[in-house]
C-alpha cells in the first residue's frame, strides 16, 4: 500500500457523521439489543473464560509503567484489609479498552473533532471511555491466523493481512458480521513462553489493508494478541489501527487480551464464537479503562 | 437477636472447610457452569443495564476518598490522550467487589485463617479478589423491599429483616436459589435525590437475621443499595454482613451498586431476574476491585 | 503600561544568553559563595522561622488538588509506621519552588528554548528544579508593602507597583542587592483570617512594572504572599511574573510562603534581613518542588 | 554485647519524660538558638554541598519502591509544565528524616507511648515528622570511620563501634557535643562504584555500643552512609539504631545521605564541621519526609 493509499483510508473508512455530530460510541453503534440477545443465545455449556491479563506491579520491558498497589493501614489489630492502586491505562501490559478519542492524527480526533478541543486537564470532553459505560455485550469471533498459517506463532516481523482474516474465517467456518468483536490470534503467549517477553518495538501485527475489511464487516470491537505491525512502514501513519481505526472509524479497540485460554476453549468446544462481555469502569473523561473481559461458551 | 445469638451465627452460618482448606472462592462455589448457562438463557430482549456508580473525583461525605484522575503529558502537539488514576476500593462511593478476606473478626478471616497470616505489604496471601478473576456470571434477582413495604424508600433508621426478603420474593414471584446474586432495593437513590447525600453513619440496612436466610438459600453474591444496618446494635459484631458474611460464610459482597435503573428495567419487563456479569480486575492480593456490573434482560 | 510596553519587557528584562546557552540556573547565578557567606553572617540570635505552609490533604477553593497521604500496612502487630504521599507541585496551596522552565510564553521557554523541545513524558529536559539541587542559601529581605501603606492587608483588587517596592526598602532601611531573595508582604494571612480563604481568581499582586525593578536589582528569588495581580489586565501576558519572570529572566519563584511569622520575627528583631535556606528535592525533570524554607535571624 | 545488655540499653539510653510527657521533638531538644547561631558562625567560604540523593524513578534492589513521577497534561499548546509525584519515604534509596515514632519495639514507641494509640489511617497522632517542621539547623560533624581505618570503604560485614566513633573524633580533632548532627562515613558510595549496588540484606553499620555514646554526647541527629549493622546479631532487637535510637532516645535519624562530596569538602577545607540545614516537608502525621540536606562551609 502506498503512502497515498494509506492516507486515503482515512476517507475510505470514515464513519464521520454516520451516527450524528455528537456521537461518542463509534462502532459500538453496531451493537443492538438483538445483537446482545443473539450473543447470549450462543451460551451452551456455561463455561467462562477470563481473557484479562494479570495486572503486574513489576516493571519489565513491556510493563514499563506497572500498577502500583499499596496495602493500607487500618487499625492495630486490623479489622479489615484495605489497599489502593494506581495505574496508567495504555501500553502493552494491561488489558484495556481504548476511548475512541484516545489517539489523534494531525490534530484530528474521531468524528472531525480537534484534539485541542477535546483535551483538558479534567479529561476528554468527548469520546472518553465513559461513553462505553453501559458495557459491551456481543458475539466474539476468534480469527486464528496462527492456526491458518500452520504455525504455533508468528514472528515479530510478520504482518497479518486482510487475506489472513478471510482465511481465518473460512478456516473456522464463520463469517464476521455487523456488531461482532473479532479476536485475532497470532500466538503471542506461546512465543513469549519460548522466546521471552517480546520487544515492544518489533511486534507482529495487522497491515492497514485489514482496516477496510473491518470497516466493511462493521466490526464493533477489534481485539487480538497483536494490533498494527510495529514498526509500521509509513511515516505519515505509523499506527494505522489506532490512527485510522480510532480517528476515522471510531473503532473500539480492546488491547492486550490473553488469548491462549480462549483459543483452547474454542478448540475444545469446536466453536469459534462466544458471548463476550466487557465492562469498563465508569470514569468521566478517561482515555481508556482496564478491563477483565469474559467469554462464555 | 441477643448478642449471644448474633455471635452464634458465626457457627450457624459457617462454611469453614466446606470447599476445602485452601478455598478462596467462598460462596462463588455455588455458581456452576449450569448456573451460568441458565443465567444466559434468561436473556430475552438483549437490553443491558449497567449498575456501576460513576467514579467521582470530588470529595463529599460519602465519597471521602475520591478517585484521583490525572491527564498526562504526551507530546506537543499531542498524538494521544493519556491518563492515570488512583483509587482505594472500599467505602460507600465506589461500586466494588469485596475480597472474601477483606474483613476480619477477632483476628479471624474466612475459612479459619488468621488475619495476621493473610496480610502482607504485598497484598492478601489468600482470598484476595484475584481469586474471583474468572468473573461472576449468574442469575441476579431483585428483592424490592421498598416496593413490598409500599414506600419510595426506607428511612435511615429502618432495618430489613429476613421476613422482608421472603416477602420480596413472594411479591416478585421468584424464589432465590443456590448460586443466585440477590439485589436488595430500599430506594436509596430516590431518598438521596429527595434528601441529599446520606449520612454514612446512619444507614438503613439488613438485620443479622438475613444471614441465615442467605446461607440457607446458598446465595452466591449479596448486593443492594444497603448492606447491614449502621449503626448496628451490637458491640461484638458491629458489621454483621461483613463480619459474619465474609468471615463465616465467605459470602461475596457486591457493594454500592446503582439500583434505580435496574428496578425500572425489572418493572418494565415484568421480570425480577436477569443475567448478571461482574468482572473484577485481575490484581494479585487486592482487597477488592472496582467493577461495573452488567445486567442483561 | 500598554500591551506593547508589557510585551517589550520580554526584551528589556531578558537574561537570554547571559549565563551561556546551556544555563539552567537563571537568576540563581547571582548567588555566589560570598553571598552565602554574607547571608550566614546575618545570623545573630539563632532564631529559626519556617515559612512553609502546612501541606493539606483537604480540598478547598485554593487547595484544589490536595496532597494525598496514605498510611501503609506494615505488619500485625506493626513494627513501624509507614506511609506514602502524592502531590502536584503548583497552585496556591503548597509552598514550592518553580522550575525556571515551568511556564512558557508563545511556545518559548527560558533562554530561547522551545517548549516542545523541553517537554517529555519523563520530565523537563532542561531547566527543571533538579538544576536547583544544590539549594538556595542567600540573604532574604522583607518588603512589607502592607506596612508601608499602613494597612493590615491589601484588598484582592490591589496592585503592588515598583514604587511600592522602593518605598518598602526605604521603610525598612535596606537596599535590595544582587543575589537577594525578596519577600513581598501584603498581609494575605491576616486577610484570610478576617475574610476566609481567598478567591484564587481575584488576587492582589504585582504590576509588571516590578519586573524591571527585580531585573535591575538582580534579584535571585522572588517570593511573597502575592505574585502577579490576578486577573491581570492583559490578553497577551496574563501572568507577567511567571511569563516574563521565568521565560525572559529565569527568575526563580518561591511561591506561596507563609509570611506572618516571618514579619513578626523581622519586627521583633528590628531587622528586615535574614539568612534564607531553601532545598528542593532532587527530582530529575521536575517542574517544581515542595519546600519548607527556613529563615534564620 | 549480650542480649540482656542490648535490651538494657532501652533503659540506659532512655529519654522518656526528659522533655515532658507530650514531647514530640526528642533529641532535637538539644538544639538551641545558641547552637544554631554557632552553626552559622562556622560558615567561612559560603561553599554549599547538597547531600541528598537523587530521587530515582527506576526500581533496583535498593530502590524497591521508586518515586513515581508523572508529567501532566496542561493545554494544547502547553502554557506550562506540570507534574505530580508519589513516594513512600523510607527504605535505603531516598534521603529522608525519620519521624521519631516511625519505629516501634514490642508495641512501644517514643516517650512510653503505645504504637496502637499513635497509629491511625490519617497519620501518626504524635511524634510525626510534622513535629520537626521548624527544620534542623545545627553543627554537622563528619566522623570518617573509613579514613580512620585507612580503607576506602568498609566491607558489608563490618561493624562500626563506639571506639571507631571516638577514634574518628580524635582523627578529626573535634569533639561531638550536645546538639550536634553526626555523619558517620564508611565509604559506601565508593564501594558501590566498585562493587555495584549494595545488598540491603547485608549492610555494614553501627554496633549497639554506639548508642550510649550518642546518648552521652547528646547527639541531636544521627546520619551516615550506614545505620545499624544488618543483619544484626540479635533476635530481640534486630534494628538497634531504629529501635533503641527512636523508641528509647527519640534520636532523630537522617537516613541515606550522599556523603562522598561532603567528605571531599571536609578534606579540602581541612575542617570536619559545617553548618547543617535540613527542612522536612510540613505534612501532618507523616512518618518521615524526603529531604535535601545542605551543608555550608
Amino acid at each position: 500500500m502506498t503512502e497515498d493509499e494509506l492516507i486515503g483510508l482515512f476517507g475510505r473508512c470514515s464513519n464521520r457523521g454516520r451516527w450524528g455530530a455528537d456521537d461518542e460510541l463509534g462502532t459500538l453503534n453496531y451493537i443492538t439489543d438483538e445483537k446482545r440477545r443473539a450473543a447470549a443465545a450462543l451460551v451452551r455449556t456455561g463455561r467462562a473464560v477470563s481473557i484479562g491479563r494479570d495486572m503486574s506491579t513489576v516493571a519489565d520491558r513491556v510493563n514499563t509503567d506497572p500498577v502500583r498497589h499499596r496495602m493500607l493501614y487500618d487499625a492495630d489489630p486490623p479489622v479489615s484489609a484495605l489497599d489502593s492502586f494506581e495505574l496508567s491505562t495504555h501500553g502493552f501490559a494491561l488489558t484495556h479498552l481504548d476511548a475512541i478519542t484516545h489517539v489523534f492524527w494531525q490534530g484530528q480526533a474521531y468524528n472531525g473533532q480537534r484534539a485541542a478541543d477535546l483535551l483538558s486537564p479534567a479529561g476528554l470532553r468527548s469520546g472518553s471511555v465513559y461513553a462505553q459505560r453501559n458495557g459491551i455485550v456481543t458475539r466474539g469471533v476468534l480469527l486464528d491466523v496462527a492456526a491458518v498459517r500452520g504455525v504455533p506463532y508468528l514472528a515479530p516481523e510478520d504482518t497479518v493481512t486482510a487475506a489472513d482474516l478471510t482465511a481465518a474465517e473460512e478456516h473456522a467456518g464463520v463469517r464476521v458480521e455487523s456488531g461482532d468483536a473479532v479476536f485475532v490470534h497470532i500466538g503471542l503467549e506461546r512465543r513469549e513462553a519460548d522466546q521471552g517477553t517480546e520487544d515492544p518495538a518489533a511486534r507482529a501485527g495487522l497491515d492497514a489493508d485489514c482496516l477496510p475489511w473491518l470497516h466493511e464487516r462493521e466490526v464493533a470491537v477489534y481485539s487480538g494478541d497483536c494490533v498494527e505491525r510495529i514498526p509500521y512502514p509509513s511515516k505519515a501513519v505509523p499506527l494505522p489501527l489506532h490512527q485510522i481505526g480510532l480517528v476515522a472509524m471510531g473503532l473500539v479497540l480492546l488491547d492486550c487480551p490473553r488469548l491462549a485460554e480462549l483459543v483452547a476453549a474454542c478448540e475444545e468446544t469446536g466453536r469459534p464464537e462466544f458471548m463476550l462481555t466487557v465492562a469498563p469502569l465508569r470514569l468521566h473523561g478517561a482515555t481508556g479503562s482496564p478491563v477483565n473481559p469474559l467469554c462464555l461458551f
